[in-house]
């Protein structure tokens, strides 16, 4: 059984790790700590596992007694705290899933400005591994430092990559459209993250600024050889898991809605995760809650020079655990939908 | 006091009329109809309405009757079946507010299409005015039938117009992106509106084939003196009030925000229910609940070819039964706010 | 116009207070005031009074101002904060309306121990009027400071007051199972009222501990004419505003449900915030949404020796700033129902 | 691998127990029936399943189809119409697990009063084993007919049944006050179920009139040995699933939280399925969301004449499908919570 350490237990982001790993046939969880005040049992913390797991989740003071007790560690901590980490289990012998985003962008200087801060350990940017398996599924296998992609970019990119070309569409405008869950604003107190201020309500945000802008335009432009412009509008919707996008791309040419399903199939045929739903009909959240799978849909008409696709995952599982799930079962040789299907 | 009859008493907009009016200064309910089995106190339906209202909902079998207890009479019924009764109340005299889309498209050939059905009173169409008070206030006045606006044209036409001038934007593509919540849908049974099937869902649905696609290039066309091209997507958001587009335009020349923020305020300077919001704010859903407001947010960059457009309401509210009381106000020379805020 | 402020602006029933006020017809807002940290419009607080009021509502640090300019002031803050401040302004010669618990229990050791406080102003608590309308109408007139009930205890004792007779019902054991939606808890960070934490959950909370329960106690006894026993269960269901409460009583004698209807019909039979639901019917919390009613099902059978009571109250409304309004319309005699219905 | 049908795929009692099955190690699903119009793949009809399991439902024709197809069948129709096919797997040697009413009454005429209908096999009532593992094990293992509880009864039954007996409480009267969410309204179209009749909406029904109640005495009485009295308000919350149940006992004896506590413990000490809670804890219904589990917390205090349980299942798990799966299990030597936890 391969030995686990999750650090930062506590956020919705570890507990969707504690669900899918507790039932990994091939590992067992050892280790689970995040910034708490006292060791609590994490069943105390989330009572869902009460009977399932019992293990102490105590503040990280030791990087060497986790390392010790594992042989992956997953970092499910908020952005700049992780790079704080990483480079210490690394050191030790450990490969390490990152979730955060501190390794995403392989330009420093455009990680700084987004995330206003300095960046500690720049040197295992060009290390680290883009964790889209369905982009990267060869780096990802021999990667110690996986930087696990952010949950918009994945929708997005796994929703735009078979497009990224300028022969089929115009690159320098991607109108994005993303609605998404609060489960994607974190486990914390903060007055706009109240039911009563998200029951009934539906608000854009971060209109153009949302820090995961930077990582969409750095994958599709690499995708498509050349640089990209996106416009991004990010919604809050009242619900808990999901994220749906819809896409707007313009069409450099023809191209009727059989080529492009097509297109896309033929492009994701091997991939166990990615489902293309049949011509008119298209992704609803609640088909992916609770599950790694990215759903996409697609419309277009032949004279039209509109294509819009429309993806949908679950942010905290192909969004987040469960892809780091889908990496780990890469990189340690298991069938890649253990613990996911 | 003005006598009023809802026709259709029974829908959400019909129940939405009922609560607006039975608090209006000026007016006395006298007539309430709908497709009902065998007659029912109004309170015995919506018991909301226990002591508010004590008054007989019948099935409308008799014009006549209707007519002789009113002066002006809402039609609160589904497409294809106002026109069977608008032109026999206005036979009998009486002033018609039309909630349905029957007389919303001057271009009849194109309701057919849309609409699926044979016109039967075209001659009407003409004479109609489309009952939007901010840009047809005068028209409205003296008008005998109002086609009352759609839910999703009334927020993305006030959320267009002061741009729409092909000196500003680009008319040959602007993308809306419109949210909805589940009373848009109307008060009926069908499986896709089960709560189960809603909650914590989130979906596009009818993608550039909704209805009121020719109603929106209707207007943006005459506002802009000259046809528009329009990509729609509505999608179904787990709420049960209000509508939020997001409406992506691209400028022909040079915008800041400042500029685009002035020229929306001057716009609509006199307008008691448009609220441009300050820069760096946006509209939410739950500012306009239950209001007849129309909220409108601007987002753009000096040096940014696009320029994005938030506008909200609430579909019962501006979107429907508000405005069709806004226009009787207008028509019956109340204080235009009378009853609404 | 009367001139009212409202101190503790901000919160849920501050803005309640707001939104019922800014419409009525016999005053006017001329204060706000809350813990703030520096002065803000009301509208950029809460955008939706955008258009409707313009104020600031600054940090309450001279009481005198305040007073300077109302008349009557309404304290919306929370318990053991309210006891600071009413005495002053009753020292000025205003009359005020406590939203808070601070002057609601008679016997202030019982307060001391629910509420964890010492009462700074004992002498004010028997001069207070319990601002119940429907059970002491008369004192409410004259009063100068009004305890304004608790959400739980005005339903629950409008629910009870016809039925508190020991020739009815067994005194000793009330059995109150009671469901509130969220924003009871108050307008607050919190992780426990995170969105994510609330949507598709329900729970009991504070069972049989809830600082309500003295309060209950208290008024069922003064009813009764003796002490009364209670269980009082109070749970959080995913909806934002509304209390449902389902209230078991033992009979002592025979009863059916005609005699429990007339007897409860009779009792509220000039109130015009009570509406009794007919045999067969019961309360929803979407029935009162946003009003001040107070709705109240019965179910019996001759021959069991049960009758349940369920009563609905939206919490914001008759449970807190439509009372209080309700209070205010009786202490300067206008019409009971002004800026309610 | 064990060779399961499922009759009446299509509801949401249907899709869970596809949702289970698919993943289950030791068996294959080979056969899905409902009433429909025309076959269908079921990934046609719950989209969540594309990429699961590529299976065909077809309509009910022929029973000896299914049989040939299946060693056991899973009847998951509706009350009334079970029994019609019951009879017919059973004469084929399958073995049937029905999660409808038809065979939890032992008491036929009892059934035909509630149900309102004749019984057609009433001679198979005596045969089936009512489907509750935690008090059945030993029938269930080899019984030909599982008729798998109730949903409120599984919750009500073991939240109880530690306690039944008169020493410990006063049987005659045991007060269930019952919260659900919507998936146990069924999967069909109805107006009352419309999202925007239920958001932001809780109400009672069925008072003392709900189908179940006859189960539930039934069970409570076989456990207690003789006749118990229940009231029983059932209500229904806007969530998709979940019940939680707060049930009100008069103890007829002194007993202290510990010794509750341990009572509880030691009923279900070796039960993989039943949580307790610790004193002071409570149990959510999101701490059970999708699972086999029921939590139990117990309040009382020594000089209180009140014992107060609350336990949570999730309807479709434990309260149908889950608990299926687990008579399943029992029924063919599997572990018990193979592919349920």
């Amino acid at each position: 059984m391969l030995k686990v350490a999750i650090v930062g237990a506590t956020g919705y982001t570890g507990e969707e790790l504690i669900r899918l790993l507790v039932d990994h046939p091939k590992v067992k969880i050892t280790s689970l700590t995040a910034k708490i005040d006292k060791p609590q049992n994490i069943s105390e913390i989330f009572p869902r596992f009460l009977g399932k797991i019992d293990l102490q989740c105590a503040d990280l003071e030791n990087i060497d007694d986790v390392a010790a007790d594992s042989q992956v560690v997953f970092l499910a901590l908020p952005h700049r705290v992780s790079m704080k980490f990483a480079s210490r289990f690394l050191q030790l012998g450990r490969r390490v899933i990152d979730l955060s985003a501190d390794y995403r962008l392989k330009n420093t200087a455009l990680y700084e400005t987004w995330y206003k801060a300095v960046h500690t350990s720049p040197e295992l940017v060009q290390k680290a591994v883009y964790g889209l398996p369905e982009l990267y599924r060869t780096e990802i296998k021999k990667a110690d430092l996986i930087a696990n992609p952010g949950c918009y970019p994945t929708g997005i990119i796994l929703g735009s990559a078979p497009l990224l070309n300028k022969d089929f569409i115009d690159l320098s405008e991607i109108i994005i459209d993303a609605k998404t869950g609060l489960s994607g604003a974190g486990r914390k107190a903060a007055l706009d993250l109240h039911f009563s201020e998200i029951t009934g309500n539906l608000k854009a945000y971060k209109i153009n600024q949302h820090q995961h802008m930077p990582e969409i335009s750095q994958e599709l432009a690499k995708l498509a050889g050349e640089s990209v412009g996106i416009v991004f509008v990010p919604h809050l919707a009242p619900l808990n898991r999901g994220i749906l996008n819809t896409i707007y791309f313009k069409k450099s040419r023809k191209m009727g809605l059989r080529e492009a399903l097509d297109l896309y199939k033929d492009f994701y045929k091997d991939e166990p995760f990615i489902r293309i739903n049949p011509a008119g009909q298209f992704p609803q959240i609640k088909e992916v809650f609770e599950t790694n799978f990215c759903d996409i849909g697609i419309w277009t008409e032949e004279n039209s020079d509109r294509l819009i696709v429309i993806s949908t995952i679950d942010n905290l599982g192909k969004g987040a655990a469960g892809q780091a799930v889908q990496n780990m079962n890469i990189m340690y040789n298991f069938k890649e939908t253990t613990g996911l299907i």
